[in-house]
């Protein structure tokens, strides 16, 4: 049990961990690295304060050196699920489950917008997590959307259980070598179905399927947490960074705008701050 | 007329001054330099992310260098009062009146409390600005309190008109040469007086005066904006760091702990964001 876990690995989350281990927390830190390659990407980053004009490669390898430094580790782990249970919270990140007192969420805004249906169908045939629920597809139909190539490990072993696969790869250089995968070069637009998921619509086609995965590593805020309040697809919070969520916590982009690195990294250090003393009632 | 005015030279003015800069405002920003001298003072640094274990002096000098690498002009005037006309502020500094459509406070927490009878009494007979009411007390006795070796100028200009003058400087290294000042080494405790203030009141001693300069850097909020809604010495501020005052945002210390410097910085990128979507209004 720890008492606490950071989700997400952006400045809001850096400085959540940088916070934790100097005030001596047994924490867990979950970064799949997609956020720092989203600083990464920035060309020239001219207003955090005390760094002009640095790159955001710059700014993303200094993060990474000053976590370092400080001997931080970070669990390489995609969350897809945050379970509030009584005093303490349940973790799913594939098949492990971890469990913390107090969570501090910094996982920024999903550039894609949740698939027509995602949510609404989610745990029935539209699933996040190939290693928890790939062994319930054994002999059927799937669609696998996916948007990271990192994820073609799961790919493949979806491939390997289901009798068939549609697979939509959202990334460049995909290599699928599964005989029973079919590529569809599209975006999904809908997923359809009452009860359960039925079927996969895309831009010019329709496939009937029992269940489609979604591996992706930014998660809308609703669907990670369920009960979780959001407004305009961001996590409402006060400015004590605490969600309607006892115990649960926010900081970054996902709070809400500006989007800014300098703003994200302050929210991180009140959210941690905002933890502890709700861990020491 | 300014778009914007910021007033305060720590992380978060800092922050402010930059985001206002980068985006092209004509603003005005007021450093005493006091709230950076609080930043150079503190001796390791280990959570502002991306630079770690910076000392104080370090963290000061990089804020400083960031704002002369963008050509940003300080003003280093003190402002006494901040006054909402309508659609814009007011700002007094000494003798000099600038106004601006928005205000952005970054003015740090007050280390001294406010002197019993202080608040009540300003205005009548309790004065923070020698060049605006000094000539009033021609021929009067004074006291004079003081904080900071850089206001001994104002000092020996409030002695040179007054008949008497009592001087109570709080800092070490002091110097005042005018014949008519006597030195008490001794804070006040409280400003007495019912409808004008009438004596000042020190451990073990009582003196009658006719009026009091108290000549410090940092102003509690309420005696620096009327109306403005405080809280335990904060301000109350909401997610966008607006106040209680249309127009009037503030960021920073002042605006509740946890009191730290990334805390800080983001607050000040926020209200610029918030004062910059006002002002477009």
């Amino acid at each position: 049990m720890y008492d606490l876990a950071i989700i997400g690995g952006g400045p809001a989350g850096v400085s959540a961990a940088i916070n934790a281990k100097i005030l001596n927390k047994k924490f867990v830190w979950f970064t799949s690295g997609a956020s720092s390659k989203k600083v990464a990407r920035a060309e020239l980053i001219k207003n955090y304060p005390a760094l002009p004009d640095i790159s955001g490669e710059g700014l993303a390898n200094a993060l990474k050196e000053h976590t370092e430094s400080l001997g931080i580790d970070m669990t390489e782990e995609i969350i897809t699920g945050v379970y509030p249970a009584g005093d303490k919270f349940s973790l799913l990140a594939g098949s492990n489950v971890y469990e913390a007192k107090a969570v501090i969420l910094c996982i920024g805004v999903e550039v894609q917008k949740p698939v027509d249906g995602e949510e609404r169908l989610l745990g029935r045939g539209v699933s996040y997590c190939a290693t928890c629920d790939g062994l319930l597809y054994r002999g059927k139909k799937i669609a696998v959307y996916c948007t990271d190539k990192r994820y073609e490990s799961e790919i493949e072993f979806l491939c390997s259980v289901a009798e068939k696969a549609y697979v939509m790869p959202l990334y460049k250089g995909y290599d699928i070598k599964a005989k029973n995968a079919e590529i569809i070069l599209k975006s999904p637009v809908k997923f359809v179905g009452d009860e359960r998921l039925t079927a996969v619509e895309y831009s010019g086609g329709k496939i009937e399927v029992d269940g489609v995965f979604v591996l992706k590593s930014a998660f809308s805020p609703a669907t990670l947490v369920h009960g979780l309040k959001v407004e305009d697809g961001h996590i409402l919070v006060n400015r004590k960074m605490e969600t309607n969520i006892n115990g649960l916590f926010a900081a970054g982009d996902c709070t809400g705008r500006p989007y800014q690195y300098i703003k994200a990294a302050g929210e991180g250090n009140v959210a941690v701050h905002s933890a502890i003393e709700y861990l020491s009632r």
